[in-house]
């Protein structure tokens, strides 16, 4: 600990923190007198720059080998519960609809970028222990939590209860993982891509599980018609953006080169098929950021030529050309790859603009006081152990010579796709105030331990 | 006219046509599902999308030779009043806050990038010349509107009407000009900083001259004081601003090439920067453009090494450096300015998601419908002269050897600052619905006809 602070105290941290804290003061102030015009945006201009450089700050936990992602959490979480010490300086921030926006663009921007990394070839060499590690980690906390730990811990519910609770406990929030897997560089592992298969897939059937038990809630059962077309949509989706990507990869990559118009034009295209994909997805009724994901995989293979260097290798061909052949060409191979800029280059500061909002934001919804209350924190802790080893175990399907605890920690967390599912639950009655906050804990622990215990199996050798 | 027609079909853009055209469809579709839930942001990723690729639809006005702002802002005057012709597809977009606040933003940051491109010396060098085109740019058109042309053309209303009338024609919106200089590469000419400087000027006597409006028209009288504290806070915030260019500049260049953490750290230090100035900006009333451009103008001298190329100038040096120094140090000329990556590079890809959306929010702004009456328009006419001449005569003042008709054209776009001030008086009940319209379609035409004659003017090799 006293490790930790001296290199906070070296590192010049607490010239920004009071830099912070006076932003705060100055915010808190401004919010004030910002009811005044419609068009008054100061608040959410500063709010958006405070949580940036609390974000930066807490990124600094990477210079103590831990993902920068668990950093901008618990920064979060600490924000958000402030209120607990009484004061109530960053409420403001959790109503801002703008941005609660500019973090789901975050999410959706990360996810892209995260599919742009991945390769749809790479992607479909996993598929198979992808699809296995999404079915068992889906099947066994859906049935344990269900027909077990759901009827031994919270005695005395009906039936649809303890389906809701199982059904929120199936689907793995790929967000978390994926940042410590990109904070560390490991994405080009098959382990990640493993993980990320295995999200995609497990997003769908939590998809068609949440479909069945809200008809049986409902309706006391669930026709085949509605739980087909549901599928149907999910599979369309997906299906259709795996053969655009197949078909388009070469025809995109062509229009690409052909644009002389500056970065702009593949900027936009690029963020807007992005966006369009987020879209769709979300209206067939999957998560924005399996569309976005998406997206970035059908655009992975199209990069297009920068076209400020290809001058620089020209001049620097020109001087070295004329002296020597065999140098030029060992020259060019060492910047040829720069002249390039890829469009994850150019979708890299817009999300160091709305990435850290999402994980500052997830961590502020985080409400410490739910877990005050002794009874409901030990029947989470129970469930949460579910929630574990359900996924841990998954990690086993992941087949031969791979790293199965990687796997199976990278599904462990849980995130909005469970609270939409236990909201909605809420909505009909099936789902108790206790039973919602024993699924928000479970979260919570999902969310904040698995990035430290990922960062160290990651660091390992062999796992 | 067919020329026009035949470029565009020869840059192959109806199939981007078509693509929009059925996009706008499918958003049109997913509005309509999107109340669902709250988290349901489909609709804003699609219509983001949709205002993103029509904007550069619109840009390839460019290859006319015009100014690509002048594309977007009309391209947002034809879907805004599509609704005249009785489609009502993008009637969503105008009441969509979060796009609101993306393009308000989107204004921001182009200041932003504005201010990074201009240079504090250079400003400083204009000062005089740009004083006095503010003078005379803002006494004219206020001294002609309130007691000539105001009282001939709109006779009958009580005196302050007619002040507020002078007022909001006071204040240029630097906005459209900035962007029609840099769109042109011209921002580094003596005229582009003149009107730069300019505008930020008569941003502060407008502040002042509403103050006094505002005074008059609700007690009858004005206080000194209020005038003061006013004048006072407007001055405090740019003398301010300049002290801290002044002075943070060395250390804060110094500053952020130690940061060796990535270029995330700088990104979020200088959008937060900028933030936090244009947030200030709009505390003590002035716009929050004003603070944008006074952020950029601090951070101008600060640039950084971009971490990623060094490897590539070692890697070369390395292999040149075997067989000759003279090569070596004249191959390492060539590449050594791409070693450093400045702020504007990392700003640019945020500029490309959000300054065209401020531009076809502005355009889809214009309400056509305003102008299909003959005696506002007549009258509204007779205004907008004015507010042409007196921003063309406050170009004289600009000195010798200066393009005058550039800079007083430059100064002639009014926006959102006449806008408040119109929206103000209506509030205190001064503006009639009448004047209100008027003061529409003056800023209407300032906007939409100042693009193409800069352009032109621009082009001209003396003017």
């Amino acid at each position: 600990m006293t490790h930790l602070l001296q290199r906070f105290i070296r590192n010049k941290c607490f010239p920004w923190i009071a830099a912070l804290t006076f932003l705060c003061a100055s915010t808190a102030f401004a919010s004030e007198g910002a009811e005044a015009g419609a068009h008054s945006y100061a608040s959410t201009f500063l709010w958006i720059a405070v949580l940036l450089i609390a974000a930066k700050i807490a990124s600094l936990v990477e210079r103590v080998g831990q993902a920068s992602v668990l950093g901008e959490l618990v920064m979060g979480v600490i924000l958000g519960n402030l209120v607990l010490l009484n004061i109530h300086i960053f409420e403001p921030v959790k109503e801002n609809d703008t941005i609660a926006f500019l973090a789901e663009l975050g999410v959706v921007i990360l996810l892209f970028q995260i599919g742009l990394e991945s390769n749809i070839q790479k992607m479909g060499k996993v598929g198979i222990p992808a699809f296995l590690v999404a079915m068992v980690g889906v099947i066994v906390p859906f049935v344990t939590g269900t027909w077990l730990v759901g009827p031994w811990l919270l005695p005395g519910l009906p039936m649809p209860a303890y389906l809701f609770l199982g059904a929120a406990l199936t689907a793995t929030s790929v967000g978390i993982t994926a940042r410590v897997f990109k904070d560390l560089g490991k994405l080009q592992t098959p382990e990640a891509q493993i993980v990320l298969g295995a999200a995609v897939i497990d997003d769908v059937l939590g998809l068609i599980i949440l479909a069945i038990v809200s008809a049986i809630a409902t309706t006391g059962n669930v026709s085949m018609a509605q739980i087909g077309i549901i599928t149907g949509k999910a599979l369309a989706f997906l299906v259709g953006a795996i053969v655009i990507g197949h078909f388009s990869a070469h025809p995109l990559g062509k229009a690409f080169s052909k644009i002389h118009t500056g970065v702009g034009m593949k900027f936009t295209l690029a963020i807007s098929f992005c966006l369009i994909f987020a879209a769709a997805a979300q209206w067939v009724g999957l998560a924005p950021i399996v569309g976005a994901f998406a997206a970035g995989l059908v655009l992975d293979p199209v990069h297009f030529r920068y076209f400020k260097d290809p001058k620089v290798i020209s001049d620097v061909k020109e001087l070295v050309g004329s002296s020597d052949q065999l140098l030029q060409e060992r020259v060019h191979a060492v910047i040829e790859p720069h002249a390039h800029r890829h469009i994850e280059d150019l979708i890299e500061p817009v999300g160091h603009l709305l990435v850290p909002l999402f994980f500052i934001m997830t961590g502020m919804g985080v409400k410490l006081e739910t877990m005050f209350n002794g009874p409901i924190l030990l029947t989470a802790l129970g469930i949460t152990v579910i929630a574990f080893a359900g996924k841990i175990v998954a990690g086993a399907a992941a087949g031969k010579g791979k790293r199965k605890w990687l796997v199976g920690w990278g599904m462990v967390p849980r995130g909005e796709v469970g609270l939409i599912f236990a909201t909605i639950g809420k909505g009909l009655g099936v789902v108790s105030d206790e039973m919602f906050s024993v699924i928000v804990i479970v979260i919570i622990m999902t969310t904040l331990l698995t990035p430290p215990v990922l960062s160290a199996l990651l660091r390992r050798k062999t796992a």
